[in-house]
């Protein structure tokens, strides 16, 4: 049996190990990812993210229970760029241990790197290909931020969870703007909390607004809204929930489930698909000449020219054309 | 006189139209900023993250009429990556707008853009490029979030502050690992909130333990800070404000000058210049490769390559392998 008979076979070992080989990210990874890739495509992904201080592991925590009470098998990616060390991700991850831990129809990884130009978000797409295969069904992407890692999400995802809660903020209301362009699905977490129906109120009316603007105006965010909704068939549905009692957890199953059952039935699946395909692609590429400026160009040279940009006898630009024939030259 | 001269001799329109050539992203912009390269190198850059809800766009105002008040010019680049149609941009410059306008030592400009490929990170790097060769001596960045961009913006600034607000939940504490990492200075703002003395406790809490950790284990985030602090001589001041009421706010800027002097003095400046001037590098190779992408390959191509990917018939480092010829050769 190889490595990949045993992942393709269920084997929690195999999948650890091939997702260590993941993330080193050697020709060795390469050759595993390529003999696993045509068993993929079985796993739905759910990508949930959010602002610090929404409650989203927790929740992801009681969404892979939910899905554990209906028979469903769960992978867990937790992404966190900010933390090198994973002081982020432990955090979750002792919240995770104590909920979760021995059942055989879970796995979570977490992830976290140093700003790493499109090298986690890569590794992110891996990890789920080895957690496809080894036949989970869910397979749940945990981001915290607001920034670059929500719109890289919405790349990796089939299914967009944004989660929001009351009382973050006067900025609020500013960054909807751009959730409302990736969110399948909103949810106002700590629904128990003050102040929720007012963003629950807040967030149908940035959705009707994007519609009730289409009709007057050019190309604005509304209109986008308004174009997806059309273009798609699908209102993301706003759900309340609060995490830590359980409540609005089923509600936010089923809408996931109604979404994947849209996307299969219209063609909008195919095209997420192509787009996560795209993605990637872009990302190994990028990837593969990242390798090559540091295999091609000796850590001298690197230097030399980099000291020479910084000190203003050359700008990057024509740095940059220095570089260039010595990075695509041979392998 | 040429678009460059105007510029250099400090004339808006000049700044204003190279902004947009560098936007575009063409032939023209590579010879305009390398055109300018070499008068840059004189704005002290400071770069300004957090969390949504922090009152980050009100303290930067601050902190830009206090510049004014000593005689400095000061340029604003206010950057929304969740935002492609400005929507958060937007609410941060119709404050700005009442507050900032008319005052011709201050220019304003909000970068969005659908997430890019870290075409907004090198954008953002030219618009400091132009606005420091225009004769800007302080240039705020401001980025909203606490994922990739934070991590980002630290490879872009002299100077990283970053501000916490009280009261934005459980999991800021988690947060914090990955904050303490790149911030040089930390501010509390809405300090005259409830709770705003427990988050400067914690804040001090990690930054310290930091140092203790250090005699105690091996490779943590917690020794990592110790080694940041014991390498820079430097460490990172906890600054309480009230930005609405300008309260703090002085002491904020005397605390950046400080820290642009202690670069000075030690060889730290040349280090992070360095570390600027390779992330810029970096994002110039990879964008040059992405242009070549969807220069040598028809989209034709690419998209059935993509849909092979999508459909499991081809695995995606295969496909990489094939189009990585096409994009190597040629110009």
């Amino acid at each position: 049996m190889t490595l990949t008979d045993d992942l393709l076979a269920g084997d929690r070992r195999a999948l650890a190990r091939t997702i260590t080989l993941v993330e080193n990210d050697g020709a060795d990874a390469h050759a595993a990812l390529a003999g696993i890739y045509r068993h993929t495509g079985q796993a739905h992904i759910l990508g949930i993210t959010g602002s610090p201080g929404t409650g989203k592991s927790t929740l992801v925590n009681a969404l892979a229970k939910a899905y554990r009470r209906r028979g469903f098998t769960v992978g867990i990616v937790a992404v966190d760029p900010t933390s090198p060390f994973t002081g982020g991700a432990l955090l979750g991850d002792r919240v995770r241990m104590r909920d979760l831990s021995g059942d055989p129809g879970i796995f979570i990884r977490s992830m976290a790197t140093r700003g790493s130009l499109g090298g986690l978000a890569l590794a992110t797409a891996d990890v789920i290909l080895a957690l496809d295969a080894a036949g989970f069904q869910r397979v749940i992407v945990e981001t915290v931020g607001v920034g670059q890692a929500e719109v890289d999400i919405a790349s990796t995802a089939h299914s967009t969870v944004v989660v929001e809660a009351p009382g973050l903020g006067d900025e609020v209301q500013a960054i909807k703007a751009g959730v409302l362009e990736i969110a399948d699905i909103l949810v106002v977490n700590k629904a128990d909390r003050e102040g929720a129906d007012k963003t629950v109120t807040a967030l149908h009316m940035m959705l009707g607004m994007g519609m009730r603007y289409a009709s007057h105006h050019g190309r604005t965010m509304a209109v986008d809204t308004h174009d997806h909704v059309e273009q798609t068939g699908w209102t993301p549905p706003i759900i309340k929930t609060v995490a830590l009692r359980d409540t609005g957890v089923e509600e936010l199953l089923e809408a996931v489930e109604k979404h994947r059952a849209h996307l299969l039935q219209g063609g909008e699946m195919q095209r997420r698909e192509e787009d996560r395909a795209q993605a990637t692609l872009i990302h190994i590429l990028q990837a593969g000449m990242l390798r090559r400026l540091t295999s091609q160009v000796s850590s001298d040279q690197l230097h030399q020219l980099v000291a020479a940009v910084a000190n203003r006898e050359l700008d990057p630009y024509s740095a940059a054309d220095r570089l260039l024939p010595t990075v695509l030259s041979a392998q």
